[in-house]
């Protein structure tokens, strides 16, 4: 069974290697639209698709037909190792003995595109953590924020806000302040890497401000980075 | 101009994105082994190949070339955003005031691919930390792996060693161990996603038992980071 990354939307964010996975596959599990995602590649194959918060019942369908002999691709957006399928994969396939060779085919994961969108913001150390409080409790989310605000790396937040979850953000942008000068470079970008990308440059103090939803990244520079020619960019410190 | 991660050096880790920029291009730049592992796109190209260290006059003669009319593909190694040339583009375009319409594409860094070689390591929030201190004091990447050891990150750590810089990664471990278990499970691969990649799981205590090179990625694990079926798994919790 492969477990592919299929980058965070646009075709041409995909590498080789899972285009590979994907063609060789006989089935394709997935949540809804990250099949979607993938269409132009699932002609004549049969899919699995499950809701939200499917993953447990996603990864132990695919993995039975994996037995059974198919070729198998279960699918993440972006990275499948990063907030993935990867470790569920090879967690149930563990759990449940299941004697089946589980491939990890790894894809960009959103941050870098939209990195890439905003300019070079993750040029340095960062750090990336998930506002997410379902599977991580809520207090070692926002240590893991202020340890970064403390050593003065720069943070890529995924899932910063959902219509349920409003207050991490807020929280996390407090933190933050803490240690980060109110004029610090931001980015948000929404649906990063897809046709649908919208980027906003900002600035800590003014972030909030901001319309940021579930699909948004956010980046906070650190205390070297910069906005040049229009662009968010993380100074390494190279003499020119 | 394009500045192009990709990706660690198979082929297969190289997105439909980057091949697009790199055969569009009829300038290729790059430090010599990048360059190298696109052989196979450059037929017919001009190629500027410039040493170690040669970051600076590398892009500041690309930018010339695009200045002059050239459609020109600057390479990085993994992602043209994390440690790689894109952040140096945008820096010099700005100081020297050219005026030159920078095309980010990013890449597969290669702590994914090393993440997806050993198992699922990055599926949880993690740090991304280089313990070179060519631009960035020994301090501050000291204080961020601290910070990382104490609010329970995962570390991806680049440039772990070299020839010349032997006390880094010693003094790192030191300061992870004083806040995680010594059986956290570790992996380090030395040249991932290529195919002379090798990999090795550890734990905190024996890690540097192990060779280590300029060309591995280590990852440390966090206190949920198991062993699992032979891989390395940062579980995130699901109840199976």
């Amino acid at each position: 069974m492969f477990v592919v990354g299929i980058g965070p939307g646009d075709p041409r964010h995909r590498t080789v290697y899972a285009v590979e996975a994907l063609v060789k596959s006989s089935v394709i599990a997935g949540y809804g639209p990250y099949v979607d995602a993938v269409a132009d590649l699932t002609e004549g194959k049969e899919l699995i698709v499950t809701g939200m918060k499917g993953e447990v019942e996603r990864c132990r369908r695919a993995l039975s037909r994996s037995v059974r002999g198919d070729i198998v691709s279960l699918i993440s957006s972006g990275d499948s190792g990063v907030y993935g399928m990867a470790g569920l994969a090879i967690e149930i396939a563990a759990n449940d003995a299941i004697d089946v060779d589980i491939e990890i085919v790894p894809g960009m994961t959103t941050a870098l595109a939209a990195a890439a969108e905003l300019g070079a913001p993750l040029a340095n150390d960062f750090a990336v953590v998930s506002l997410s409080d379902l599977l991580t409790p809520r207090e070692v989310v926002m240590k893991r924020i202020a340890a970064a605000g403390q050593a003065d790396l720069v943070v890529a937040i995924y899932n910063p806000m959902s219509s349920r979850r409003r207050s991490q953000f807020p929280e996390a942008i407090r933190i933050l302040r803490q240690y980060r000068d109110p004029e610090t470079p931001c980015g948000i970008v929404t649906a990063a890497g897809t046709k649908d990308s919208v980027r906003v440059f900002t600035r800590l103090h003014d972030i909030e401000r901001h319309d940021i939803t579930m699909r948004s990244i956010v980046v906070v520079g650190d205390s070297r980075t910069e906005t040049l020619a229009g662009r968010m960019v993380a100074r390494r410190g190279y003499r020119l």
